[in-house]
């Protein structure tokens, strides 16, 4: 405990939060928040601050600015790289945004509705469905990752292709800034030029910045008919061309484009149970793609015919080699075991493994693919080195699974990040930084916008209280 | 000339630029760099610096900072707020950037291109079409406007309901600082959660807090077939349920969606030649709404067929009475005849003339259009005050005509905004601060916001150098 913390002023705030307001950092009840999920990350806070609404955000920050504490907000704590895990013997509050988890509104005809920052991705979907509507943020942790968290590490997923990233579904923003004071910029509009877009600031900022409380967020019409397609094709080349096709000829209703390795497809049908090869061959790349409308008519063309006839010019073409299209939901579900079961079967190899999530511009994906298996093969020649992922946005889920990858972390790192930052990629696409990359961070980033970087934290958090020590360091 | 500001000095900027690089501010040349085209703004300036370069930029800003001068960005000087015109009397410089116009590459795989700011909009979007790819951002000055204008004040436009503004078309950006450094942010990248995304800083900054010299924008499949239909609807809350259908029944292909008064039509019809009423009627209202596939194959539902198929059930619904769909390509730019002449049709009526530019919810329209009608009303009953635009993404340009209306201004501004606020609108929509809102801003931001907006630009530009004077004030 800081000096002068005195317990007295601690009973302050937990009087203030309510019943179930706060966890003492030392009680067992803490535990959960103090390491993640992946058992990567674990540290210590003086205790855990669950406010229910904004003001209860704002009363936990304005008690740590007075006690000279740190703040390490928290969603879902399923991040990767420790962003939400405070550092050991941190003089710091976690402050779970978990209970403020309502569903304030929802709006059908603006095409929005505004969630609280602990409101579980999987309820967010559900509540746009339930008006018809279809928020399109998916990722592997949607049942427990909440919005906060989504938007403070800007998340990815399996949508990007066609919806973009999570700061390009939002549409306002409630703030509670270091000192504790309250940014309303709620307003549900698509067009809105009066001055600096604020919200931006703490959009992909981890909580370094500030603490999101609720968020305005972009619905659309909802899809009603969904095709499934998985694709043979000979290289990485082809399967841009593939994607190329099926953009044009499906109206752009691509939603998924899953790039999946033969050897990723050997793994998880040789270690999970009852999962089979769709479509057994040589082929070295495969392809998960996936087309949807929204339309509810019966008439026209259904996505699975759009979806068909596009993979037919591209087997014309030679860009594939062959292609199923599910028949049924379970096909669809099939498919899909094969690119969701992928993370789980590499560790049944029982084998060290380290991993990275890598953007590259698509168009340099071939040659980037080609050359990161020899450079990695040179440092590590006994591991086993793939990637695979979101071709369509460039980005690359690799792992080296083998006896000494730990050792070789470092060199493996370097190695793999010096190509991408040559092939003008980014080397945390939808992982973000958090403690795990901030070596990197000030590795790769010119001077000139690491100092940017360094400015706004220092003009938003002069005293370095929110989320200390990661992203950006400041001495 | 600022004291201490030897002609020598602007010699060697001058020489520094190269041939045709700067023109004194009070030569004839330097007139339309001073004025802006709607002659609403005029200002003074020691002289125009038109770099070719980003280190003709740079060179540029640290002459200026050495100098004791502010600068001025300006790109196709299309504004309608004062943007880029300097103050009278300032100790400024203006900075064009219509001589950086270069195409620096287009990669159709990545779905992107790099285009300099100078570059005129029609130019991207005919250098993306060269490559079988779109660039949507499309507006009235499109012919004389520039991406750096566009970007610097996250231009609107017909396109936004389906692509987003001119900051959702922005993967990357390459800025001179205002003391001269450049940062070089080009990655063209869809993912990327490597720290605080500073291109947002700059994005709709209109010049405040630095220079944007080339931007890695979106490019999209092509369209290769539009269907354009105009509908007439009985109230603003039917014309929303008929975009509602529009957009499900279209598999969400809706581009564009205007909403046109019969008092719009009218006027156009009766004040410009050879323009025909699409389809007289009474009804109050119509829509003009496109939507377009990417399909090249000739199979499957074309458009036509789609928005047909929409507009039969809105029909059939009650939402619309009638609709007409466009037959040729005349007919469709006879359709667009209406809305694109509305201004220079009621510029005709050769009556004083008062504009505004806002955004509501989308759902708040219908609510909002009677009652602002309404309450404008009670200020200037013998002015006409009418309304239309992107309904699709809640931005209404509203116009004020009468003899008073001049006079009556300022409270006609309080009325109408006032109303706009409490409806959760903005006051600028998409032609943003400028000079002209100066004012609104300070009002209708909370402390909060506009306390944080001096922060940004204290912390990019101490010294006050950018577009001085633009958007927020620092006494």
């Amino acid at each position: 405990m800081p000096d002068g913390l005195a317990p007295a002023r601690i009973d302050e705030l937990a009087s203030a939060l309510g019943q179930g307001g706060w966890i003492d950092g030392g009680s067992d009840d803490a535990a959960p928040y103090l390491t993640d999920w992946s058992r990567a990350f674990t540290g210590s806070a003086l205790g855990v601050a669950r406010p229910t609404d904004a003001a209860g955000v704002q009363a936990t920050m304005r008690f740590a600015k007075s006690a000279g504490l740190g703040v390490v907000p928290q969603g879902g704590h399923t991040g990767l790289v420790g962003g939400g895990t405070p550092y050991s013997n941190a003089n710091v509050i976690v402050l779970s945004l978990k209970r403020m988890n309502r569903i304030r509104s929802v709006d059908p005809l603006n095409y929005s509705m505004v969630a609280e920052a602990g409101v579980i991705l999987h309820d967010a979907q559900q509540a746009a469905m339930q008006h018809d509507r279809f928020f399109p943020l998916s990722l592997g942790a949607e049942g427990s990752c909440t919005i906060g968290g989504n938007l403070s590490t800007n998340a990815g997923g399996v949508n990007v292709i066609r919806y973009g990233n999570a700061r390009e579904l939002v549409l306002g923003l409630e703030v509670v800034l270091p000192d504790g004071e309250l940014w309303e910029g709620l307003r549900p509009l698509r067009k809105d030029n009066t001055g600096y877009h604020l919200k931006h600031l703490f959009l992909g900022a981890e909580g370094t910045l500030g603490v999101i409380t609720a968020a305005a967020l972009k619905i659309f019409p909802r899809p009603m008919r969904t095709a499934c397609a998985w694709v043979a094709t000979p290289s990485v080349k082809d399967a841009l061309k593939v994607l190329e096709i099926a953009r044009a000829e499906t109206g752009d209703a691509i939603e998924t484009s899953e790039l999946i390795t033969r050897r990723v497809v050997d793994m998880v049908v040789e270690h999970m149970d009852g999962v089979r090869d769709p479509l057994p061959s040589d082929s070295p790349f495969y392809i998960l793609m996936e087309a949807s409308t929204t339309r509810r008519s019966e008439g026209g063309e259904s996505p699975q015919e759009m979806l068909e006839a596009a993979l037919g010019m591209a087997i014309e073409a030679g860009h594939a080699t062959d292609a199923l299209i599910a028949q049924s939901d379970q096909q669809r579900a099939a498919f899909w075991q094969i690119r969701e079961l992928a993370p789980e079967a590499s560790q049944r190899m029982a084998k060290p493994r380290v991993t990275w999530d890598v953007t590259l511009p698509i168009s340099a994906l071939p040659e980037f693919y080609d050359a990161a298996a020899k450079r990695m093969a040179e440092v590590a020649p006994d591991a086993v080195f793939s990637g695979f992922g979101h071709m369509g946005d460039g980005n690359l889920h690799y792992s080296s699974i083998g006896d000494r990858v730990k050792e070789q972390r470092e060199m493996l790192d370097r190695t793999l990040y010096d190509l991408v930052m040559a092939f003008d990629g980014s080397f945390s696409a939808e992982h973000g930084i958090g403690q795990k990359r901030i070596d990197e961070l000030q590795r790769y980033k010119s001077p000139v916008e690491y100092r940017l970087m360094q400015g706004l934290k220092q003009m938003l958090d002069p005293e370095g209280r929110m989320n200390p020590g990661k992203i950006v360091r400041m001495d």
